[in-house]
């Protein structure tokens, strides 16, 4: 049933020894292009990394080695905004593509397009991880995958057949996600401290890495200080203009 | 089959009259909580509108009236920076959030929950569309739904019961959008004229709303101008500090 499917989902950071074909990547492609797109500008594009060494030098710049080191594919998932120049020029047309707003359109078509990849992966028994850490190095990625301006690297993803499967972590309480008609934020002072606690009966009694954990201290460690500075200038770089 | 239901997407504009119970909303959002997030924040939130004023308020300033009317289901999905605010306070530890990086985790982990939604809402026979045209008038729908600093609004989607469905529309093909371990640019001067005709095939044939359009075409009349330019002082005005 699809519902237990996407209900089971965890990340995978270990695979079997398998690759996948050049037919099971653009199976998977393929599929996840029947994803919504923001008025069908279809702004993404797949590097898949066949190449050992590539492969490699992607685990090491966005600090997954060992991951990618296993994954029977590599793909990295590019907001893409080249393709539609090159469509403008074919309409003798000079388009504007350098505002925030095609910022958000391609982070979102290309998770919408992900997301409809994982889950036809998943369905055919393969595990995945999304690697955000690709924008740690944004500019030596593109580098790598001769990536255009108007190009840019938003994830990665890393799939295979698990060679481990994490238990399925709690979630915050739909009531936390949820809001009817209002944005009600008084709730949180009492929803967050219980899924604290159900955070910390998870880690406590899971059954393997063990730890003393809960989500707000989690979050606030991960939070304080501001998380890859660099981004904007990156995007500037690429040719977008965010001001 | 999971890759059939995915291979059918189109979106729906128009409901049958029936109108999704609490209950049925938050199973949609319970398994769509089951999508990867970031670093597991979970920097969504939605509102579902059930106030019959509002979604008709939300419609018109999307620029979307007949769709929210029939709409069994109307739901803003948000990135929220707020939320982890919280947690921040309970651990008495100022975050700091507000980062184009920030700004691209919010629209990708809406997006994966989202596309989870769809899913699992598709699956049970439901149809949906999503509407990025909430983006024409963010500050205003911030305002209709008390949206806090560091949350903003990414895109809505309507479901409910299809009255009517459209064709699916041919994609990109598969090697336009796939490339091996390096862009390839040069193959766009081939793929674009080529999918062009498959796109004026289609829409000279379909089975309703017939018109001679093509690809390439349609993207250079809209990216001729700027698309919505004031999304970068809309995020500034939501804290988001993009420079």
């Amino acid at each position: 049933m699809v519902q237990e499917l996407l209900r089971k989902h965890s990340s995978v950071r270990k695979y079997k020894d398998y690759t996948l074909t050049k037919e099971e990547v653009s199976e998977l492609v393929e599929t996840a292009q029947h994803a919504a797109s923001s008025h069908f500008v279809q702004a993404y594009s797949v590097i898949w990394v066949s190449d050992e060494k590539k492969k490699e030098e992607l685990g090491r710049l966005s600090k997954n080695p060992t991951q990618f080191e296993t994954a029977g594919a590599a793909l990295l998932l590019c907001a893409d905004f080249h393709r539609l120049k090159v469509a403008g020029k074919l309409q003798h047309t000079e388009i504007d593509i350098d505002t925030t707003e095609n910022v958000l359109v391609g982070a979102v078509d290309v998770a919408l397009f992900a997301q409809n990849l994982v889950i036809a992966a998943e369905a055919k028994g393969f595990g995945i991880c999304y690697i955000g850490g690709v924008r740690n190095e944004p500019a030596a990625i593109s580098e790598l995958f001769d990536l255009p301006t108007v190009v840019f690297p938003i994830f990665a993803i890393t799939l295979g057949i698990p060679d481990q499967q994490n238990e399925v972590k709690p979630r915050l309480p739909v009531a936390a996600i949820l809001h009817e008609n209002n944005y009600n934020s008084a709730k949180y002072e009492v929803l967050l401290p219980e899924y604290d606690q159900t955070i910390e009966d998870y880690y406590r009694s899971r059954g393997s890495n063990q730890k003393t954990a809960n989500w707000t201290k989690s979050m606030a460690e991960f939070l304080e200080k501001p998380r890859r500075p660099h981004m904007a200038d990156f995007l500037a770089s690429k040719g977008f203009n965010l001001k």
